[in-house]
């Protein structure tokens, strides 16, 4: 978890139970110290302890049994790497594969259904919306010309400005003129792959991916060649390179900073390395950096745009799901290929309204943000600990899941005998909505995946529907080996 | 002008005295009947005659001799209709075509200058901003939730049954759930494209057409067909005809009411043959109906869907011009293409903001819209009589120009000798800004002609800035002569 400097004590003290957890140095059914034990070993105060030990319960780590103390709880095994077979491009895969992704967004909007796994956050109260609102209110007041008169590219300066500075906190030197406003993180990528790629050209994508990126993929006539991956380290270099030698590919799209759905991040070694090969075969970079701040750790891993030495990786990104996602204010900066992306905007849908792009930046510039993301960070994290133990509580025997560095997604791998296409109708007969793995990549794999999310609040109706999800996952498995 | 039942007598009077000016029957140079004279032989009070004959004044069709009464002021002669020769189709041309656009706007957002004619209402005090302000406020602090949660497609309830609502002045029969929120006109039409057409594509397009949509159709690797127009009567539909019996056309693109940048409206039989012949050859027209509301006339002409039969039309609009420029609220509704826009839209950039858009429905809600929509119109009619009054005093002899049916654009034809393209030039190094003839066809034709806007306050700069073009014009006359 987010280890600041100033961290209060039983902070500390939550983090390296955990790490101890983590590492097998506490099974699971151990009892923990009690709370005088550690008090005392430890020079702390009991109350400092109890409280790490709530956070520790809190978080589903561990559970308290009445006059006995707090035993560790059973840990969900963290999935673990596999080879990257390439599949026969069979196009009709392909199809069923866009033909689904309709389905489970269109499921996932019908009322009345408990989702479970959707990347858009339902936690209003940790967002800034009062503060955002106050700002905004005084912006229709003193400056009615926001509504009145047209909002044109490049838009406000200053949050172009506050975009440019406040990405230095992942390490990239950003150009205030070159950074291009859009209509959220998709629109982002969208012209940047219209600005770099023609139809016919062939893009690489990570496997698994950002399920979004094959419709717009096959809608803008470009093939996908899937790239392997580790759930923990990301995007896996060597295909790459072995395809950018034999210039197969048009472009490249990552997300080396939180992956979705594997909530993984690339060692700094492969960053710098995945920036220098881009560089050297000419072949943009486009990389998706939505989830780079939500990482749970500080400070944070820099983007690959750090390591760009002649302007090859366009980084996207938005504040959609890091401070309004309401807003849809999402940018881009194209590097080397500004001129053309600023263009496509333009001719694509012009401009983001201006009263919301000048809220956000008068928002960054009051300097609550930096704020603002450590408590959203921490509380992600708790409750992506949480959502981890839900899995492990109530889901089969055999289950895996990722244990993502950041951002609120979770990629959970189910025993052999499960199908998640197969569990997707069952739940969805019962009003829940999960997104199965066969849509994280064109060749339809990942069919014993899910993708969860912690974004919403996991009381009641949640834990509830993923119980049920539990007990037809176990139907699927008896009926799988009757 | 705008005559509705109930107009107060003043409005009546000028209106049959514009109309006897547009026949000739009062010539330029003519003296009015006086005040006495017209308020006797129409039993009307004086008051009632000097109102009237202020109105022409302030529209420029009139002016007032101390002593002597009101002389009809000259008047700028029509643009007449032209053949369309097919000009070969240069690449070359188009791509300069294509460079100029990016030129013309990158000039007309320098700081310091002067714009005659871009599309963009800085007529702030004409929008409602008070009000509209006044419903965000509130939408900010009784449902944060509008901030601070996703916003997804479809969009609120309220603004789609409402815009289905309000598309019955134009005729239209809307299906609220088939209302697609975009990000301004533009992406509505950019949908549209991207899901009727493959590269390779050819589009019919009118020429002159919205210059927009040329980067677009580039960028989407479509070709683009020139069809003939006429000044008053919009798109002539033969050649059209011809190109859809031999299956030339994938899709065709027009603004059949308020051309941009004509003004034409198609007569009524012409919209309705036109919707029959896309039905009959099941080819999708696009129609751009974003001045639509902006007709100077009521009752408003109906929309060339109104009389589809087969879904084969798409009809594309914003609020842009009519309420909200800085909202950038559009929409299309995709009849029989529904199903591929929805998902086009969501995979390409999600949503609109929906904050803004919950504004305009509560705003469309309350039934102010079209109060506001009679005094735009009155607004806009007037100005464009100014405006047209200013291009005769200030451009050369022989200069012609449209008689716009609604909306503010003003398509000005120039004198023999005249070249718009150079006369740009010359502008820009004073700091004027006026957008070239050539820009609004791939075959960079029109090199005659400039668009003028009436969105901006005539008074003080503009008119000097007109008085400089016009200045400029006539020693670009001489020196073609010389």
């Amino acid at each position: 978890m987010a280890l600041h400097t100033g961290d209060p004590l039983y902070l500390a003290l939550a983090s390296e139970l955990r790490s101890a957890m983590e590492e097998g140095r506490l099974a699971p059914g151990a009892r923990l110290p009690s709370i005088r034990e550690t008090a005392t070993m430890r020079r702390l105060s009991m109350n400092t302890v109890l409280a790490a030990y709530r956070l520790l319960e809190t978080r589903g780590l561990v559970e308290a049994k009445p006059h006995s103390g707090y035993f560790v709880k059973a840990q969900l095994p963290i999935t673990e790497g596999r080879p990257l077979r390439q599949a026969g491009r069979a196009r009709e895969t392909e199809l069923a594969v866009l033909d689904q992704i309709t389905a489970v967004i269109t499921a996932q909007a019908l009322p009345g259904t408990v989702d479970l796994s959707l990347a858009c956050p339902r936690l209003g109260p940790w967002y800034p919306g009062e503060k955002l609102g106050r700002i905004t209110s005084r912006l229709l007041q003193q400056r009615p010309e926001l509504i009145t008169t047209y909002s044109l590219p490049p838009g406000p300066p200053l949050v172009r400005d506050q975009i440019a500075r406040h990405a230095q906190t992942l390490g990239m030197k950003l150009d205030p003129d070159r950074v291009v406003l859009t209509n959220g993180c998709l629109e982002a990528l969208q012209i940047a792959l219209r600005g770099v790629t023609r139809p016919g050209d062939t893009v690489g994508i990570e496997s698994p991916t950002y399920f979004s990126l094959l419709p717009l993929l096959a809608e803008l006539g470009l093939k996908a060649r899937e790239l392997p991956t580790h759930p923990e380290t990301g995007l896996v270099l060597g295909t790459l390179e072995a395809l950018l030698c034999e210039k197969r590919l048009a472009a490249v799209i990552a997300m080396p900073n939180i992956h979705n759905p594997m909530g993984s991040i690339m060692p700094l070694a492969a960053k710098k390395r995945l920036a220098a090969l881009v560089n050297l075969h000419k072949v943009p970079l486009i990389e998706d950096a939505i989830y780079a701040e939500l990482q749970f750790r500080a400070p944070l891993e820099p983007a690959v745009r750090a390591f760009d030495a002649d302007g090859w990786v366009i980084v996207c990104s938005s504040f959609s799901k890091t401070l309004a996602p309401g807003f849809r204010l999402g940018w881009l900066e194209g590097g080397r290929f500004h001129r053309e992306l600023a263009q496509i905007k333009f001719a694509s849908s012009v401009a983001q309204p201006a009263l919301l792009a000048e809220a956000v930046g008068v928002f960054l510039e009051s300097g609550g943000y930096e704020a603002h993301l450590r408590h959203l960070r921490r509380a992600y994290a708790i409750q992506m600990d949480r959502l981890r133990g839900l899995v492990a509580d109530h889901l089969p025997a055999g289950t895996r899941a990722t244990s993502p560095a950041g951002g609120y997604l979770l990629w959970v791998e189910l025993p052999e005998g499960c199908s998640a296409q197969g569990l997707f109708q069952k739940a969805l007969a019962e009003m829940i909505t999960v997104t199965p793995g066969n849509l994280f990549s064109p060749s339809g794999r990942y069919d014993r995946y899910l993708r969860l999310s912690a974004c919403y609040s996991l009381e009641g109706p949640f834990t509830r529907a993923l119980s049920t999800l539990g007990r037809l996952a176990r139907e699927q498995l008896a009926s799988a080996r009757g």
